[in-house]
C-alpha cells in the first residue's frame, strides 16, 4: 500500500491534500496557485457540469461566451465592484515577445505595450453589461437568460487545490429583466437550483440564506448562498446567486423602453458555482481510505475485478463479467471491467477504493463454480456475496442506497454539529473548540460581526431563509435581533 | 426586411460578416480581436463540441485541464516551437491593481511585478509536457490519451469573427506513446476523426494530406491537415494533427523505462480544432438569405409557426402544433414552436431563414380545415403542402435529405473548382482569376513554394494522402516531383 493517506483526525488538511493527490484529482502546476485538473478529477467535474448545464437549460437559460480580457477602465464603472474585484488580478500589459539582443533568451518587447492594460476576468459582470447595452432596447428584448462556462483568475496568495486557486473553472449566469420582481424571482430560482444540485446530486445538505452586508458580492444588493458543513466543522460556501438591482445597468447605461413607452434601467442577477464544488464534494463524504463519491456523480459507478490464477479461468470470468457489464450498462449504469494483467487484484481494490468508485464486484474461480460474486460498497466498506443472477438488480438498488446513505450520513454529521445558543461564552467555546454551525442572535451591525470574528474567527455564513425566524437579543451586544443567524468558521 | 444581407457575388467578405452579425452568431468586443459568441452561435458550437467529445472518448481519450498561464521560459525549451508561438502573445507582467494617489482611477501596482512573466497559452504543448514528466516513469504509464477544451490567445493584428481572433476556443489533444509507430497511428487516427466529423456532421467535404516544411506546426515532424474549399474559392484549414516525434519529450526530459528495462524518450502527438470551424460551417453552405446549417448540427432542426387572425384559431393550431412537436421530439428531432404574438409570421419566416433552421412548418386555418401544413426546406427554399398525418415521417426524411443534399452541393462546388494543370501560365490564371484547388507538381523546395506564393498568393494546402500519386515535373522549376500537391489561396 504505497497509497496510504493521513487520517482525518491526525491532520485534516493533510488528509484532504492526500486524497486530491492520491485519487489523481488534481496537482499543483509550475505556475503558482494554478492547478492541473487530472483526468479522474476532470471526469467528475464534467459530470457536475453536465447535470448543472441541463438544470440551467431546463430553467430557460442558454450559454454564450464573453472575452477573457476586460479593459481596466471597465472596473471603475461600478463603485463597489471595483473595490471587490479589481485588486488581486492578472494584468496583461504587453502583446509580444522577442529574442533578446544576444538571441539566447526571449524577452518582453517593450514596443508592444498596450495602451490600456487588460485584466484577466475575475468575474464578467462588467464586460457582459457592456455587451448587453447593444442587445437591449425594448421590453421585447427581455429577459436575457445567459450562462457562461469559463476560466477565471483571482490572484490568491494562499492557495489550496480546488478550494482556492488563482485560476479556476466556473459557470456564471448573467440575466437581465424588465422588473425588480422578476430579477428577484430569478435570483431565488437559481439558489434553489444550486441547493437542489448540492443535495440531490452531490448528496451534500446545505443551508440556504442571504449574506450580510460585509459578506455580500461586490456590486450586489442581495446575495443568496448555500453553505455546507465540512468534516472538520468548517463551513464551505458552495454557490451564490446575486440580485444586482439596477447597479450594473446604471454603470453601463443599459436602459429599455417598457410597454408604456418609458425608458427604464434594466434589473439584473448573476449566479455561479465553481470547481470549488470539487473541494466540497471531496470533503463532504470521503474517509481515511480515500475518496467517496455519490453514485450520481461518479464517472465509473461500478468496477468489476477478475480474480484468477490461470488463463482458462480468466476467459470464463471475463465472459461473465462482460455479460454483467452489458446488462448494467443497459440500465444506464457506468461500468469498468478491469482485466489488466499488469496489476494484482489487491492493487486494484485499493486503487478503486482510493478513487471512490461506489461499487466493486469481484469474481473468482470459486464464484464461477457457485454462481456468486462479491459486492463491496465504498461508503460503508461492507462486503457480501450475492448470486450472479441477482447482481444487476442488487447493484441498481445498492447505488440508490449509497446515494441516500451518504446524504443521510452528512446530514446527521451536520445535525450533530449544529448548535443554538444565547450564551456568548458557550458560543465562543463551540466555535473555538468544537466547530460546526452555531445559530445565534445578532444585532445586524458590521461592528458586532467584526468583534465576533476577532473573538472566534467565525463569520456569519448566512441569514437563513427557512426555519425559525423568531426575534431575540444579540448574543454579543444584547441589542434586538430579528432572527437567529448562522455562524461558523469557513473555508 | 431590415435584415437584408449583402450578396456573395457583390462582396463575399461583407456577406460573411452580415451573416455572422444578423444570424446572431457572434460580435466584436471592446477588446480588440476578441469576440463575444452569442447564444445562437454558441449553441451551434456546443453541438459540435458534443459530437467531437464523444468521438474523442470513443477513441479512448479523456479530458483534463491545464493552466491558462505558461512561464515565459517554457517557450525557449523547444527550439522551433519558440519561433512559431512565443511571439504574438498576451503577456501578464503584474498581479495587482491599486487606486492611484488621487483615488480617482485604478492603476497597475508596480510593486506587484512578477519575477517571471506569464504567457497566456497560445497552445499547451510546453506546460503539458512539463506536467507529463511527473506522470510517466514506465511503459505501464503509457499511452496517455488526454484532450483539453480551452480558450487560447494568439495576438492577431487582422482579425475576423471565428476565422481569426486573438482569443478563440478550441480543443487540443496531447498524447504520449511508447513507440513511434503508435504515435504515428494516433496522429492519423485523429485526422481521420476530424475528416469524419467535417464530412458526416458538417456536411463539408475535405481533402486530407500532410503539410510542407514551411506550413508545418512549429515543433512537429509531420502535420496532417484537412482542407475545405469555401464559396469564394479559398481554402480553409479546418483541423490539424501533429506527429511530434520525441521533440517535446526531449525538451522536457520525459523518459520511460520500456519492457526491456531501457530508458527511452516518449513519442507524442497533438491535434486540434477550434471555433474556426464555425467560420467554415458558415461559409460552406450559407446563401444570400442567411445561414444554412446541416441538420445534424442545427440546435433547432424544425420550427413550427402558426398563422392565424383570431384567438380561437390559434388555440386549434397550437393543439396540433404541440402534438406534432411532441411526436417529432420522440424521434430525437429538436423542435421549436414559436407562438409569440409580438412578431408576425413574415418576420418569423425571415428570422429562421436567416438563422439557418433546416425545416420550417407553417400551419394556418385553411390547413386545419384541409388537414395539411406547409413545409419549407432551408437549403433549397422549396415549399410544399403535405398531409398532417405524414408530417413526422416526411420531416424525418427531409432532414436526412437536407444533410446529404448540402454535402453533395458542397462536393459539386469543390469538384467544379478543382483543377489539374502542368502549365504555369494556366496555373497562375486559375489562382489569380478563378480560385479553387489546383493540383500541380512541385519540386519539394521551399524556394519554389515561396516563388509561387509571390506570383499567385497561393500556398500548398497539402500533399494529398489519397488519390493520384504519380511522379512528374515541377510546374515552376521543371525539377522532378514525386506527386501532385494541392495549391490554393487560403484563409
Amino acid at each position: 500500500m504505497s497509497k496510504e493517506i493521513t487520517n482525518r483526525k491526525d491532520n485534516y488538511s493533510q488528509w484532504y491534500n492526500d486524497i486530491v493527490n492520491k485519487a489523481d484529482l488534481a496537482e499543483n502546476s509550475p505556475v503558482r496557485g494554478c492547478m492541473v485538473i487530472k483526468p479522474h478529477g476532470y471526469s467528475i467535474w464534467e459530470k457536475m457540469q453536465g447535470v448543472l448545464d441541463k438544470m440551467f437549460k431546463d430553467t430557460g437559460h442558454t450559454n454564450a461566451y464573453f472575452p477573457l480580457f476586460i479593459p481596466k477602465s471597465f472596473f471603475s464603472r461600478e463603485a463597489s465592484h471595483v473595490e471587490g474585484f479589481a485588486k488581486e488580478c492578472a494584468v496583461v500589459t504587453h502583446y509580444r515577445l522577442k529574442n533578446d539582443e544576444e538571441g539566447k533568451e526571449i524577452v518582453v518587447d517593450e514596443n508592444a505595450k498596450l495602451d490600456e492594460e487588460l485584466i484577466i476576468r475575475p468575474t464578467s459582470e462588467t464586460i457582459i453589461w457592456h455587451t448587453y447595452k447593444g442587445w437591449i432596447q425594448s421590453y421585447r428584448d427581455l429577459p436575457i437568460l445567459v450562462n457562461q462556462w469559463a476560466n477565471i483568475v483571482r490572484w490568491e496568495m494562499r492557495t489550496r487545490l480546488f478550494l482556492r486557486t488563482s485560476e479556476f473553472l466556473w459557470q456564471e449566469g448573467h440575466t437581465a429583466h424588465a422588473t425588480k420582481e422578476e430579477a428577484l424571482e430569478e435570483t431565488r430560482r437559481m439558489i434553489d437550483v444550486y441547493a437542489d444540485f448540492a443535495e440531490n446530486w452531490m448528496a451534500m445538505p446545505v443551508l440556504k440564506g442571504t449574506k450580510t452586508d460585509s459578506e455580500r458580492f461586490a456590486g450586489a444588493i442581495e446575495t443568496y448562498t448555500i453553505e455546507a458543513l465540512m468534516q472538520d466543522g468548517k463551513a464551505l460556501q458552495s454557490g451564490t446567486s446575486h440580485f444586482l438591482g439596477q447597479n450594473f445597468a446604471k454603470a453601463f447605461d443599459v436602459t429599455f423602453t417598457d410597454q408604456s413607452g418609458n425608458l427604464e434601467y434594466v434589473w439584473s442577477t448573476s449566479w455561479g458555482v465553481s470547481t470549488r464544488l470539487m473541494g466540497a464534494l471531496i470533503m463532504a463524504h470521503s474517509d481515511d481510505n480515500g475518496l467517496v463519491l455519490p453514485p450520481k456523480l461518479a464517472p465509473t459507478q461500478v468496477v468489476i475485478v477478475p480474480i484468477y490464477k490461470k488463463e482458462g479461468q480468466l476467459e470464463q470470468i471475463s465472459a461473465k463479467a462482460n455479460e454483467l457489464k452489458q446488462q448494467l450498462q443497459e440500465k444506464g449504469i457506468s461500468v469498468k471491467y478491469d482485466d489488466r494483467d499488469t496489476q494484482t487484484p489487491g492493487w486494484k481494490f485499493s486503487e478503486y477504493e482510493m478513487k471512490g468508485v461506489p461499487v466493486r464486484l469481484a469474481i473468482g474461480p470459486r464464484d464461477m463454480e457457485n454462481g456468486t460474486l462479491e459486492v463491496a460498497r465504498r461508503d460503508t466498506l461492507e462486503k457480501e456475496f450475492i448470486s450472479q443472477d441477482q447482481a444487476v438488480e442488487h447493484v441498481s438498488q445498492l447505488l440508490e442506497n449509497i446515494q441516500s446513505n451518504i446524504y443521510e450520513k452528512a446530514l446527521k454529521y451536520r445535525e450533530d454539529n449544529t448548535y443554538t445558543t444565547d450564551d456568548y461564552e458557550e458560543f465562543k467555546d463551540i466555535l473555538n473548540n468544537r466547530g460546526g454551525f452555531v445559530y445565534a442572535h445578532w444585532d445586524g451591525t458590521a461592528e458586532t460581526e467584526q468583534k465576533i470574528k476577532e473573538d472566534t474567527k467565525a463569520t456569519i455564513r448566512c441569514i437563513p431563509v427557512d426555519g425559525d425566524q423568531q426575534p431575540g437579543k444579540c448574543i454579543y451586544s444584547g441589542q434586538p435581533s430579528s432572527q437567529r443567524v448562522v455562524f461558523a468558521r469557513a473555508y
